[in-house]
């Protein structure tokens, strides 16, 4: 207990010396991860966010496949150590001839029908290079009539289709699994109108996440979401996913923000969902089944989101925990004091540090006095800059009182506050510098998150190194194994392990990232039966037999 | 200009001597509509709180009947006035035997079956005293095991149900329309958990929202909506037709705040998607087409929320503008300058605030020196008692300064802020007891709102009083039109143009109520044909053909 007041009041010292003698200005927009292309090296494609299974029947066939895989014996892919599923081409899917091309040139104009190598290369790879299509062609419609014509012609002539945004995904639903067309939406990239009022904006589906906030930044809006993948992630995919990212502690999910989608289903048909009011009980709610249902159901090609307005204050604190405990309580008093502030609470442990501070480059730790077991960060946003900021001292000062934190330090302007983030939202990327990873992206009580990790370090041992962070404030963790290359022996320890733990405890085998083809047919771990049969019947009821 | 700053100095004056001579102290809860019988005579009926269109295979034949009306000649009924669909019942549907009573005496037991002509009067009678129904059973199941067998039950007899909670609902969907067995979810009423690391609260649908409120005041959390029905009003009503109310500038709507819910299918079988979790991308979010679907598609059992901390601070101001634009103008204001604080921003125009003063006993106008044209009550939340006050009398002198606003009070205490509220809460039940009147719930774009209540003053002249009131943050009118009796005349003034206006004006013709019987048949006005058609594919999907 004495050596928690001392080091309270050490960190006190700090965080009162830096206010005195530097501005508290942070500005909103943080620092981007230096080369978003390093991010996603096919991101030259852009397109959709994260993971989305392939459209049209190939959904339907695709889980036949699954469920049925002995009856078809065409060809198979065996995904190595990255997945031990074998999914197997539908052999009532057609192949692409010379007419289908003259039909898609004829429709779109030669520049839209890629079948440039070199292009299709990378659209066929997902960021991770771990998932690997062998699609001959890719179209880039510049609107929702040359979608619709391009999805209503794949249906009649029975061609399987992959919808691609951005190709940021991590769970292989961006890339073709076999030579699926590839249709990506980085043309469709305009705003359509923005409501200084409400706030509301509409634009296509094809717009960068980060175009949106720089739009809307000289505005005096912001987006409701922000996450690392920013720079090449498209809004379509974005909502395809469901991605939670940094702010859904504070502005809370799509579900809550999208007030509108315009979407294509896979027999061509265009769907206007896209109201911009904020209340409309007028029968279901159909687009929520669109949100995170990651292309399956069709394609997203217009969106209208509710923006909050951009607040003028903005402070940001990294802070060391000795323990997890430590970071659970912190996160109980942070909700408790910051209120209506906390805009972000973001954790890491050692090992995450460890590896930012050895693979990024420039990367420095605020708390250099020594590694502490976890860091966490935590945004406020308000309108009141010298009562914010006095509120998160207060909150601090009571926290390191308290025992809660070990060190800490406030950002003092926009540089050392795009530093802070730049920590965290480069783990992905270190983690990609440091050799192969498995990445699993879970939803979990907060309690009993960090044990997982722990569990996992225990039963790999020197193996590979276990990292663990996320978004401690929406109970999601990131759990990472890194080791010097894939292995099946590694994979074997982690799977089934890590989902039946994740099943047990009543969590999400997906938080954020959605299925793709990783977690397809794991979705019994985290839905129940009936709920399958359910949705299962769903889309039959929209992408047919 | 110089009558404005004359105002606003005198405004001006008052708030700071309220502030200086008075506690500023404002409790978070609002004092309730002292009997809230009268909001409500059916309440001790409890159950679904707004609209639930009958369930099961009723739904698909009810529409059947809209469309092929010509076919179908048994018995049917007219809703005059009140409105003039001719709803005719499906000879398809059994009727209520012996046999049928026995088996449900035997599965609940005699007290949970209703013949009571009494009890089964006020539950076949909306608030309104607009629709009534003629049902001869009331089920009340005590869990979902219970609902589930009489759904299996009334499903393999082709008997017609209607779910029913609180009854309080105001588009004619909580009661039967012929003679369906009303199933009520009054004894499903037990809070299941509450974690209060997260905030999260797991109860059964039939739970009352002001217990559930009342509960988490304790733990120190809120509920995320609050409305005026909160005496009487279920918490699986209030998701079945996804109610709005109050706190919905704040908070959000139901689609971001409900992490789980337990429904009963028209077949009776269970679905589980009781999650807790913040976030879950495994699959489609089959559970937000429960939310706002009305009871058609199944029958909420349990859900699982998430609630926000309870904050110390809670302001109220009741302010008078001159003219709509005003209010316009001070809800852009206070979006900007109150930002995370803001947690409601209600308006009435003098219609309402003299409908309030005449037929409510008690209620006294905050304003006295004059009657103004609009009436604005904003309210703050947050979790810093003096920034927050300071906060808003820094808006409020800003407003006056730039005329926005003509006069104004600050509650002082928890009397004066339930006297506020209860003006605004209070206009359904005036608008009640002045006579016969005609309830549209619109969401429309802010600038275009208030036209819509004066083109209607215009059509209808003398024949009637218009009022104009509601959610102005969430660019939701309550239009109401009250007059001495119900008569077609002024009925055909209003109807359906109304309609028509507001499908012009891209606008909803039903913000939070619902479709009810009210509707059913004008969801055209606000969705297109091809959401309608996918819509009515799900629906088949999931209550069969």
């Amino acid at each position: 207990m004495e050596n928690h007041k001392a080091a309270a009041a050490a960190v006190a010292y700090r965080l009162l010396n830096q206010t005195k003698h530097k501005s508290n200005k942070i500005l909103h927009q943080r620092r981007l991860i230096p080369n978003s292309t390093q991010l996603n090296p096919s991101s030259s494609t852009s397109g959709f966010t994260q993971a989305s299974v392939p459209l049209n029947q190939f959904v339907a066939s695709y889980r036949w496949d699954l469920r049925k895989s002995s009856l078809i014996h065409t060809h198979h892919r065996k995904f190595g150590s990255v997945a031990s599923t074998i999914v197997e081409r539908n052999p009532n899917f057609s192949t692409i001839n010379h007419d289908d091309l003259i039909y898609f040139d004829k429709i779109l104009g030669a520049k839209k029908v890629i079948q440039d190598p070199e292009e299709l290369q990378t659209a066929n790879t997902d960021w991770m290079h771990k998932y690997k299509g062998s699609s001959k062609l890719m179209l880039q419609p510049e609107n929702t009539t040359e979608l619709s014509q391009i999805l209503d012609y794949c249906n009649s002539r029975r061609l399987a289709v992959v919808p691609q945004g951005g190709n940021t995904g991590l769970v292989g639903g961006s890339v073709p699994v076999f030579d699926e067309i590839i249709i990506n939406t980085r043309r469709m990239n305009s705003v359509i109108s923005f409501d200084q009022v409400s706030g509301v904006l509409v634009c296509e589906a094809g717009c960068i996440l980060e175009n949106l906030i720089s739009f809307l930044d000289k505005k005096g809006f912001i987006m409701p979401l922000d996450l690392g993948a920013k720079g090449s992630c498209q809004i379509g995919g974005n909502i395809s996913t469901n991605a939670g990212g940094l702010r859904l502690v504070r502005y809370g999910s799509l579900h809550g923000t999208v007030l509108g989608l315009e979407v294509v289903l896979a027999n061509g048909s265009v769907i206007d969902m896209l109201g911009t009011l904020r209340k409309d009980n007028t029968g279901y709610d159909l687009k929520h089944l669109f949100i995170g249902s990651e292309g399956s159901l069709g394609i997203i090609t217009k969106v209208s989101i509710l923006t909050p307005p951009k607040l003028s204050s903005v402070n940001i604190a990294f802070l060391a925990c000795e323990d997890y405990i430590s970071c659970q309580k912190l996160l109980f008093q942070a909700k408790r004091r910051l209120g209506e502030i906390l805009s972000a609470f973001e954790f890491l442990d050692s090992q995450a540090m460890n590896l930012v501070l050895h693979h990024l480059d420039g990367v420095r730790n605020p708390l250099p006095s020594s590694i502490y077991n976890f860091y966490v960060l935590i945004e406020t946003t308000g309108s009141n800059e010298s009562n914010d900021k006095a509120t998160l001292e207060a909150f601090l000062l009571h926290a390191m009182e308290n025992g809660l934190v070990s060190d800490g330090a406030l950002a003092q302007d926009f540089s050392q506050a795009s530093s802070f983030w730049h920590i965290r939202e480069g783990i992905p990327e270190a983690l990609q510098k440091a050799g192969a990873v498995y990445k699993y992206d879970l939803s979990l009580p907060v309690e009993k998150m960090y044990d997982l990790v722990e569990e996992m370090r225990t039963r790999l041992g020197a193996a590979a190194n276990v990292v663990g962070y996320g978004h401690l404030g929406d109970g999601n963790l990131h759990l990472n194994v890194s080791a010097r290359q894939y292995d099946d022996a590694i994979l074997a320890q982690i799977e089934p392990f890590v989902y039946e733990w994740t099943s047990q405890h009543r969590g999400s085998i997906s938080a954020e990232h959605g299925l793709g083809l990783m977690k397809a047919e794991k979705i019994y771990y985290s839905k129940s039966s009936e709920t399958v049969s359910t949705t299962y019947g769903f889309s039959q009821e929209i992408v047919g037999p």
